[in-house]
């Protein structure tokens, strides 16, 4: 039977939920704007069956997809777990066979080989299809209506390796799937492919490149001609592997990079190095203006990730551990590969940073991000991070203004998504959905904004009767992407 | 979008789940008996749809069933709404159709004759089904194993019947099924029948009576010879139909009956009455002694059912609704009509009585009920009866003996059920399991307890991620009845 570690890692705010459920036409308080017709797609770790190890990253549940259908003015919700190959090999075991978060050395010799993905990152729809990602592995598909997993795909044998992002970009020009995958020669090689994938599924660039060391290539950020990488200071080994320590590790003596690299493979990666180093982990935005590249994201001094160790034991720094929103400049025509233009853009310290997500890759003006309102007082557990995540930030980069709305003193708040009202409606023109979850009552609602008035709050919360874990990311899809593939340009 | 009700019925302890679902394999504190192979069922009512009148009953919601199917040592949880005519007429109409609790004169036109039966009271296996059951309307057939709903029977024909009571008998003697239907010729009819229904679900007996006057004929009792009916001071009349008002009213100027039928039809009904009444809604248990007739349930001197609202207006007294379990007597063989001998056989106040089901009808050593242990602190919502039902208590009739088990200061408790270690097992020797519900995190857990140890607490814990709604009724099958129909004596 399912006797899962007592410790703060399964229980407490981060208990299980492991419930694959529908409810249909959910509670709501306020009014669903009607016109809504589509999908909001989050996932979280949630794991089927106890961990081989107690002390278990988070990072390694099985991916459980949420699924809140929008149409007149309703809400349905549906939640099934990501059948990847490693659900379904526990599943008929009965139990977990593979190990520790991405060590295949503490693996059941029953599974050696086979594909070790939790689809637990990212959920997104591209082609008619839902794909759920894990930057460790190929990329599932799923059906965008009734989340059955259809496996693992190669997109027809032209994308044939063994890791696919978990932050893809749509480039909303072209209608491309921007994506990369790294560690393709295998665990902690250096070898990284930049791809594209047409709005009908068929992949149409393949740019190979290499990281400077074996590191956490977890996000990135596409501009008209660059995709461009950030690389924060995050090691492994086989040697800590064999220890059965975490897979990656923070050392503050690694450089921060930021590869530049052109979309389509004329020339080779160019990396821009920082010394000494910082974190960022999820981007922003990145854009061009004329010969530079500009690339937003939440930056902290020290390791931001708590769960990834400073090499020498040094203990989590939650001060420096803090990130604000932070633009960092290159100049492609500069003959320098120094990265020494950055510019804190943002107040509020956050993460989980969002935009209008047609606006990817060009200048924008409008951000959101979970944030961290210190001065607001908190009922609920301590959270993991540098604290609990209280509030949601409108970044408005024109004027320098931020929007703050806070949850309210039992509350955490998961990443939020941009759903623009109208397809060619203006850039920010629209809603803001995020879940936020009672810490006390363990209630979860989605909550709904007017993506440009966060501080007048939710105009609709749809209610749910559990509190879901703490999820990774997702998006919105319009119910015309669920089946029929997009016309490409 | 559904929008419910902002008032205690529907909010804080009442709070909706409207949640179909499944876990598979659920987290378990403890140990779950590797030998039990088979299910608890149970059912809440849990609206569809917001409800046409805001101060809608409780019994009103849309039947939900959960499946605990405990095999191996392990407990799978599974969810579904009964599919009645209703919930499908109102799926298809995306909202209340049905109008107020047991009231055809609110229903909307389009609904006109159609079944209101809500299947929210209680689940049973019998004859490779699950019956899923409300006492104004006939039986619904679902599959014991999917939880999927087949729809209303009449026993191929056999059974015509309006409506079919929510707590039936199984008499392990003959493997029989013991039911009634009351209210047979329309709304507030006096109309009865006494029917049994056979292992293979062959209906063979079917007794046709009267009552006294139109009450709420909710449970009943049976012996070796007889069907024994309890009938509590409740009324009802069109004029509060007309008016909206709750069907049933408590009228304390009424009798109290006790009603004995010949299982097998050769007598007519004999009513013994009692004045003063008092109130009594759930049987523990009946047996013959000679020719006297034995009927065991907890009972109040005043109304001990606040949503049945006092003829006169009086306000709900939590004091004399206190219910204590309690015996009646009458002797068969007697000239008089006067129902005169009754003895408290527990101290502990309570209600939803049970008994290892083996002993339906015979003499019987064990019994357990939901208790209020009013000496015990409590830190939750208020409760809507006399308090919050916080306790199991385990009644050893042979010596008097009661055990408690206090579920701590946030949680309540649902109606518990009897599992038996082995088919062959003496009286009591086995499990109890009930839903313990925290009213401050809102979770629930399905504990499992030695039947006769219950201050030891739970052996097991299998931990839900969601609290129920407060159910009403439910019973324990062993898979082998799943499917197959048992063999009839």
């Amino acid at each position: 039977m399912a006797h899962f570690p007592d410790n703060p890692g399964f229980t407490g705010l981060m208990r299980m939920v492991r419930l694959e459920a529908d409810i249909h036409d959910l509670e709501v308080e306020g009014e669903i704007p009607v016109a809504l017709d589509g999908a909001f797609y989050r996932v979280h770790p949630d794991p089927q069956f106890p961990p081989k190890y107690a002390d278990d990253q988070f990072f390694n549940g099985d991916g459980m997809v949420s699924q809140f259908r929008f149409k007149d003015g309703k809400v349905d919700w549906r939640q099934r777990y990501a059948q990847t190959d490693k659900w379904k090999l526990e599943r008929a075991a009965g139990k977990a066979l593979f190990g520790a978060y991405r060590n295949p050395l503490t693996d059941d010799p029953s599974v050696a080989g086979r594909i070790r993905g939790t689809a637990n990152t990212n959920v997104l729809v591209h082609a008619g299809k839902l794909l759920a990602m894990k930057e460790d592995s190929p990329c599932l598909i799923m059906d965008a209506e009734t989340l059955a997993t259809d496996g693992y795909t190669d997109f027809g044998g032209d994308l044939p390796i063994s890791a696919f992002t978990a932050h893809p970009k749509i480039d909303t020009e072209t209608g491309h799937f921007c994506g990369f995958g790294y560690a393709l020669d295998g665990p902690l090689t250096k070898a990284c492919e930049y791809f594209e994938i047409d709005a009908g599924g068929k992949v149409v660039r393949r740019v190979p490149f290499e990281v400077p060391h074996y590191t956490m290539l977890h996000d990135f950020g596409i501009t008209a001609d660059y995709a461009v990488f950030n690389v924060s200071p995050y090691m492994s080994s086989w040697e800590q592997l064999e220890k059965v320590e975490p897979h990656f590790k923070y050392d503050p003596a690694l450089p921060f990079y930021l590869g530049v690299l052109r979309r389509d493979g004329t020339a080779p990666i160019r990396w821009f190095k920082a010394e000494p180093s910082f974190c960022g982990c999820h981007v922003m935005n990145a854009f061009q203006d004329g010969t530079k590249v500009h690339f937003d994201l939440p930056v902290s001094k020290n390791n931001s990730l708590f769960f990834f160790p400073d090499v020498h034991g040094h203990p989590f720094d939650r001060e420096a551990g803090k990130t604000y929103l932070t633009r960092l400049t290159v100049d492609m025509a500069a003959n320098s590969d120094d990265l020494t233009e950055m510019q804190q853009i943002g107040a509020m310290p956050g993460e989980f940073p969002r935009i209008d997500d047609r606006m990817a890759g060009k200048p924008y003006r409008h951000g959101w991000m979970c944030t961290y309102a210190f001065d607001k007082p908190y009922e609920g557990p301590p959270g993991p991070f540098v604290g609990v995540i209280n509030s949601l930030t409108h970044f408005d980069l024109a004027t320098g203004k931020e929007t703050v709305w806070w949850a309210g003193p039992q509350c955490g708040i998961q990443e939020p998504a941009f759903i623009p009202r109208a397809p060619d409606a203006p850039e920010g023109d629209g809603y803001l959905v995020a879940l936020v979850d009672n810490h006390i009552t363990n209630y979860s609602e989605l909550c709904i904004f007017e993506a440009l008035k966060l501080d007048a709050g939710p105009i609709a919360r749809a209610k749910l009767p559990v509190r879901l874990r703490q999820g990774l990311h997702g998006n919105w899809a319009d119910a015309s992407r669920f089946h029929v593939a997009e016309e490409a340009e």
